[in-house]
């Protein structure tokens, strides 16, 4: 397989995705209004992490383009929780993609504490051959959300992509407390 | 008239056209394909070229958005001059905008030796509130047709817009040697 | 005042530092080792702060590059509070420009709670018209750290800078409850 | 030999000199002048053509960043020959980087027609564990010279490295009268 070419159309469904968001913001500031989106991040899965899922789930690589759904990837990051469903909102607006799921880890977390808004969408990229769809993930989360994240992530890389039971637990632990803060900081912004 | 957040969709369509195109020339690479597509600039209109071209051409501050078509342009460089046709009908098998006209300047030099290939486009931007229709020009030309516009542009601009007529005559003459070099360019290329 | 002159070697301070701590970070992940800065922001500050901080402290506008530290400011985010001081040793280590001027305010808090590393650099950018020293604020902050500083400087700029003594209390206990995050992600990470 | 940790010093050679190059223009612009820097253009050498050059030449890869004095490239463009001096003026008097060597293949082309400004520099990029001195080849040349070069060098790609006689001629005969056409420009403009 060559990745190389394997990528072109996720690393640009990446690029553009971005560029369009963070659009996004810059006009709101223009317009002197107060932005939802405090930043835009991106990225396309690994090789190692591609790799490692046909193994795990029995994947057949003609067919990876539908079966995996992340392997285009963008975060976007509100200050407030309440800010994340104005994005979503926003995001069903938009006419340039489809989309196809969404899931809600923002009030249903999952079990590890993990809390973010998840939506598949189907985007249409322009290769010199002609259009292609391309499946991508956005998520959508609290700067704070985005902490706990980024932390969990890097502790369970570091122990081989497993945590260890104990730590697994104490992590859990602080995103409920992660969770807490943010309700906190939209009552104090709410009473304003 | 508020400019900064006049240009927003502008400077939108002018940053997204330009992460696009620049994506084909990527993705030739990764086929390990040449690439007609040898670099692509974009820029939107100065405020004060606008403002000129209201006093001139009696405009409506109201109507801008329909009757300047270039306030967000963008510009397709080519090594050779047979690759701007390749350039065109990949523009024209895309879905992302729609082509409102073509002139083709390349095969007819306008009187002054400039030559390109101009579109004009309707581009949709997903703003805040909704798609946006702008306008945008794309022009096509080779390298060598961009230095001397490059060369023009600025020695016009020195004279306040408006060439002495010996310049410009002068002008004329490097703008036909060029498009002999060109042509020998491609004999060379073509006799391979 | 010409402000777009202004901020040229501003601007320029804070592209470069941009571009080299980033390259850190790069270069942390090509040596397969864990990168002590997470990311990396930056801004000049904005004309109207700036056009304040003159009426408000009586400054001399032919003295605001001596006056005023933070005009070019940066901002390195890293995932645990250890690993500030790992950043801080490595700005210490760099010969590219010298540093002023340190405050530990991660150690010891401001009395809102705001928590940081305070740096000021002089850096030299290379002007047309020869070398131009320019203080720079680099600013060293958990992840965590950065998001209660934004959402800090959110509410205070809706209540016109100046926070109600209610709300600023509020915002206080929210940022020692954050630092009590961080010390427990510490000491998780510390006990592996 | 783990060349994505190799490229790590002259990557970042190539974005920093990039970002400070075309900070120069921008501060041009902002002063209203008329910049000498037309655009930067920068890469590092490809590992297929260093590979090759390791062969050719019976280099040691031990050596490699002494022996090899390109691996970082930066080319600046100038519209019109007699900037391509004001900008090695501009080099000469910054501070960052030291000149180890300067050719002037401008007014002495090379036998092929090539015609640029070349100087050899030591850049020092500053690595999480010390400064490293990089060298890198920064080439000067008008739009004109590089579309040239462009062309030329695309035609000898396809030829596997290696131009048929006949076809070398051709370009060397277009090399020239494109010099003559740089020239032609200068003696306009001088004439205003």
């Amino acid at each position: 397989m060559d990745w190389d070419q394997f990528y072109v159309p996720y690393q640009q469904t990446v690029t553009e995705l971005k560029v369009k968001l963070r659009g996004l913001r810059n006009q709101y500031e223009k317009d002197g209004k107060n932005s939802p989106i405090e930043f835009v991040t991106g990225r396309v899965k690994s090789q190692a992490s591609i790799e490692e899922k046909i193994v795990r789930r029995h994947l057949d690589e003609a067919r990876l383009s539908l079966d995996l759904q992340d392997i285009a990837g963008v975060r976007i990051m509100t200050k407030y929780v309440e800010e994340i469903y104005t994005v979503v909102e926003l995001l069903r607006g938009r006419t340039d993609f489809q989309i196809l799921e969404e899931r809600d880890y923002v009030m249903n977390a999952k079990p590890s504490g993990y809390r973010s808004y998840h939506m598949v969408i189907e985007y249409p990229v322009q290769m010199y051959s002609g259009e292609k769809k391309v499946l991508a993930e956005i998520q959508v989360r609290t700067v704070a959300m985005n902490v706990w994240a980024t932390i969990e992530h890097d502790l369970r890389y570091k122990h081989g992509d497993e945590l260890p039971k104990q730590i697994a637990e104490q992590l859990t632990v602080l995103a409920d407390r992660n969770f807490e803060w943010d309700q906190r900081v939209s009552e104090i912004r709410a009473a304003e």
